[in-house]
């Protein structure tokens, strides 16, 4: 497809998210344009979309999605307004990058992959971006490439500067720790099958209430072990780390490097503050990809069975933080349309 | 500047560099596409300009130029024929992106130089791309900021996994340490005063009769001492570090990261094989950096100026290499125009 | 003490730990010289013996250490031997370094903390070597120092590239995890209070029947949660490495350093093979320090009540291994004459 | 050679480095004892004598060398009396460690040299103790195993936190430099056939008149080509590397490592301060490996040969240094006693 005929995308939502993917399929990514914002905020998507040539706002997705110019739909809404915004997309065949989670539970994510199913084609790709991170790409082309052989467990690290006062020991399980549920799923091509959260004494600097760190098990269908330490304030920066143990070998990425220094007595660098600057060459590789593959017809990523998994092992993890004990995962069996 | 209206781009020159260039515009650039290609090659030009939508093939710069829908040309022809096309778009007031080197010697930039400041504004960018790689940003940045005090001394390592067979001893300066020489102009914001070239023991992979690898010592005006190992044939990977030795501590890029193994009784990983992997994001960076720019009717970049003065030092290195002795750098003054 | 009057040690067991540490006492630490050495097999101890001036073979640890020139006793036979050696030597207040484990079980080891506390001063130090590490010491610094805050979590990994055939399950227990075992007690200066054992698919390379990797937890009376990776054929080398997750920072030690080749596409280095490269430096410092307290009259380093409680965990955790359950450790209050 | 007949050392000079090497005999080092401590200050010779068993203090070396008690020596004299000291010791056959340098000057070493040379057979190790480096070691093995092929190039980084005040330029390469030069001829086993020290504009953290850092290149009999950063004031900590470029490869050593911290924004860790922490297990490992040596009437290390090639490469770069040009090493041809 021709550079002319930029894919036209509306932008559902215009919060933080939104507005960054606003810019970045304004001057970053290439082949597409911002056709369309919306966001139930009027004044919001006005100004956004005023300052983009033919861009129009809208407050009312199903709206945007009607129009000529808007080919495709990138879904950065609220959580609770994905489903809604999924189902009109696809009863309308239009191709959805849609921001995790694609809904907020299990049982609304099945309504998603049953529409999805009745369409007859995939058209919908879930934003677990930190499959575009260029780390872990490497790492899922070592474990896919076999010279490592099986892998038989992942440790992984995920540790904030710090959360907003409003997060929640669930929000800990379902924003945070489903990256490494994806991640896992993803890396080991196998299911989750149950999920155990362990809480230690938790650090000073937590607010009261709040369980941090945790450290979550998550066993596998094939019995690999995986555990997640899960860290929302540990003060000093955003750090993600996994460690593959395989048959032949193990395998860590996540290291800070970069300039190293040394001065003041002390060798060493800077640790990135936060995941917008750790990810945000993943969030362009995203959006591209998607772009790209839009504009070929075709359809990548992770997919609505994939969001739909995540949602069922959070539901279990949130359990097992509740209940203190060990919750098996319930899916229902995987439908050949998603193979 | 609204994404309908993509920049029109000139490519000149369709070798390796430039066909890559004209991917680069087409896939992953924002807000430019490629309106013609020119080669003297009409068949190659012509077959490149078929897969584009929109692209004319032109044999001739000149008439490149002068179509409608060039806004912009990027020269990445053989050295020898930038001057005319450089000479062209100047006569024409397009902003152009040159790869480096500007011109084969200083005579030539010298009067590149004259036909911009005739012009009355700058309108060249030279394409010394690690200055836009993310570690030399940040290197720059770091020596800028004040905190490790003045640069007493910085040292390169440039290392090449073989070169082509018809690669020269000249062309180790002119071609690979010219890369050194911007970057050291650029990181210590200081002219090349004199340089040296030291000759080694040859490695026994190198071709008979070429010195690999060199070491060259270059002095700067505030007396600054920089050294650089350039070898063509290290056998082992593309290398590129850089030290900086402050008043107040040092700084290293350049070593190599990324998924650390366990195997086989080793730990590390892998090394990039050449160029083009090492700085791919420093000529998407580039790229996109000049597009927006241009978009936005500003100029940024390596001047001009920086071509010029990377020639000069670039012949007074392989004056130093031919004669075995320190060669001063002789530099008109600079003009007010380029300050 | 002067030189001429070296301390004057036995050496009971002279199998391979035995043997090394003869070695040791004669050929690298200063102060002591080895005047008996003791084992069942009367022909191995006076090979021994006679290639060292002044050094007599017995066939009875009572014999060794009623002899005029044992000034202290090395215990390094089979972990069933040590309990009669230990009280004999209490029984002549000898000095003693014991290697680990203090005995085979928490009962035995109850018995040899009744003999020493009946004795009125510590005279026996067990061998845990790790707290002679180097790095180790370096973490237990930084903990204490207390400007990382309290300790969270700690995560251990122990990797070797293969085990002796005869190696089993609950030997991954008592030989191997026993030293994470014990270097989270010195770390964190808490009890562990109870172990649950987590055995992932194994890898291929275990012999059939081998749980191999498996994954502790441990949990201590404040509340942290300490996790071990013990992986017995890891198949690459030996790789001990722990992580201090802490209120104000994280610290992590056993990386390898070491020369940093760049060779063949690959940057990175050598892993050591064994226990004996690895923690070379750790046995020479642990013996060196015992001669020093024990010419100087003092005793430190890891005490009865530590080889008790080591012995402690390890029965709960081999009872976890084999019910697949958490099981909580018991263990006798701490007698004041072991704060 | 047991226990009982330790070596009986006599060290002549108690300064730092002499009253060091006292304690590391007295409480490191396994098989000798310190039976004579000599200094032309007698109280201070006394003081340290009588905390010694079995130690006189005397005034003068040859009183010293004439006890029945001493069997070897260890001048740690300023340079200036080494002279005197070593053909004493020569004269009465005894063998000893000589601290650095071996003598002041090219001439009196080659006076030594002849003495040596009378006696018949090396009686001299002088102390160039970075050969007992870990990393040092591990280099040389590398490159004596030859799978990296020749070494092309070394660079050297020779950083200290900063300079006693009555340090001079002379200094840098007489007491700062040579450790370089001889590391340099070890590692390549070639002599340096030339010397070109270069000044960058100096620190402002150097005294007035100090050249601080200095660069220079040694040019060796094959071509290799060798260059060494020497930075007397760097400010932050002592740093020594090293980086050896083959045909098949580069390696590289003294990369600082220990406890990897993340905390307050920044990765990584602590450098030393000083050689003393840097080099105390190379000082160790020098000492015992000079007395096993002795002990089985064995000499080996750097050779009186080694510390003339020494002194001749210093006089060659302090004229280098002054006249600021290139100087050519003068050595006369190497007897066939140190071949």
């Amino acid at each position: 497809m021709p550079p002319q005929r930029a894919l036209g995308v509306a932008v559902v939502g215009t919060g933080k998210m939104g507005a960054d993917h606003v810019r970045r399929l304004h001057d970053v990514v290439s082949g597409a344009r911002v056709t369309a914002v919306v966001d139930i905020e009027a004044e919001r998507a006005k100004t956004l979309a005023d300052a983009i040539e033919g861009c129009t706002a809208y407050t009312e997705p199903a709206a945007a999605m009607a129009a000529q110019d808007v080919d495709a739909v990138l879904i950065a809404s609220p959580g609770p307004a994905h489903e809604a915004a999924l189902l009109e997309a696809l009863g309308r065949d239009l191709p959805v990058l849609c921001e995790k989670p694609l809904t907020p539970d299990a049982a609304s994510a099945l309504r998603v992959l049953a529409a999805e199913q009745r369409l007859g084609h995939r058209r919908v790709q879930v934003g677990f971006m930190r499959r575009y991170d260029t780390e872990y790409m490497k790492l899922k082309r070592l474990l896919d490439g076999g010279e490592l052989g099986r892998a038989l467990m992942l440790h992984h690290r995920h540790r904030n500067l710090s959360m907003p006062p409003w997060f929640t020991n669930e929000m800990l399980i379902n924003d945070s720790v489903v990256h490494e549920m994806d991640v896992t799923r993803w890396l080991l091509d196998q299911e989750i099958t149950a999920v155990t959260v362990h809480k230690p004494a938790p650090t000073s600097h937590a607010p009261a209430g709040m369980n941090d760190p945790q450290f979550v098990l998550l066993e596998t269908e094939l019995g690999a072990l995986v555990d997640v330490e899960i860290f929302g304030h540990c003060g000093y920066g955003y750090q993600v780390q996994a460690e593959a143990v395989c048959e032949r070998g193990t395998v860590r990425i996540g290291d800070e490097h970069g300039p190293r220094l040394s001065t003041d007595g002390r060798w060493g660098g800077r640790i990135t503050p936060d995941y917008v600057e750790r990810f945000e060459d993943a969030y362009d590789r995203e959006v591209q990809s998607w772009v790209d593959a839009t504009r070929r017809g075709e359809i990548a990523g992770p997919s609505v069975w994939d969001g739909y998994a995540a949602a069922a092992v959070c539901e279990a993890g949130v359990l097992s933080q509740r209940e203190g004990r060990r919750v098996e995962v319930e899916l229902i069996e995987r439908p050949a349309f998603y193979r």
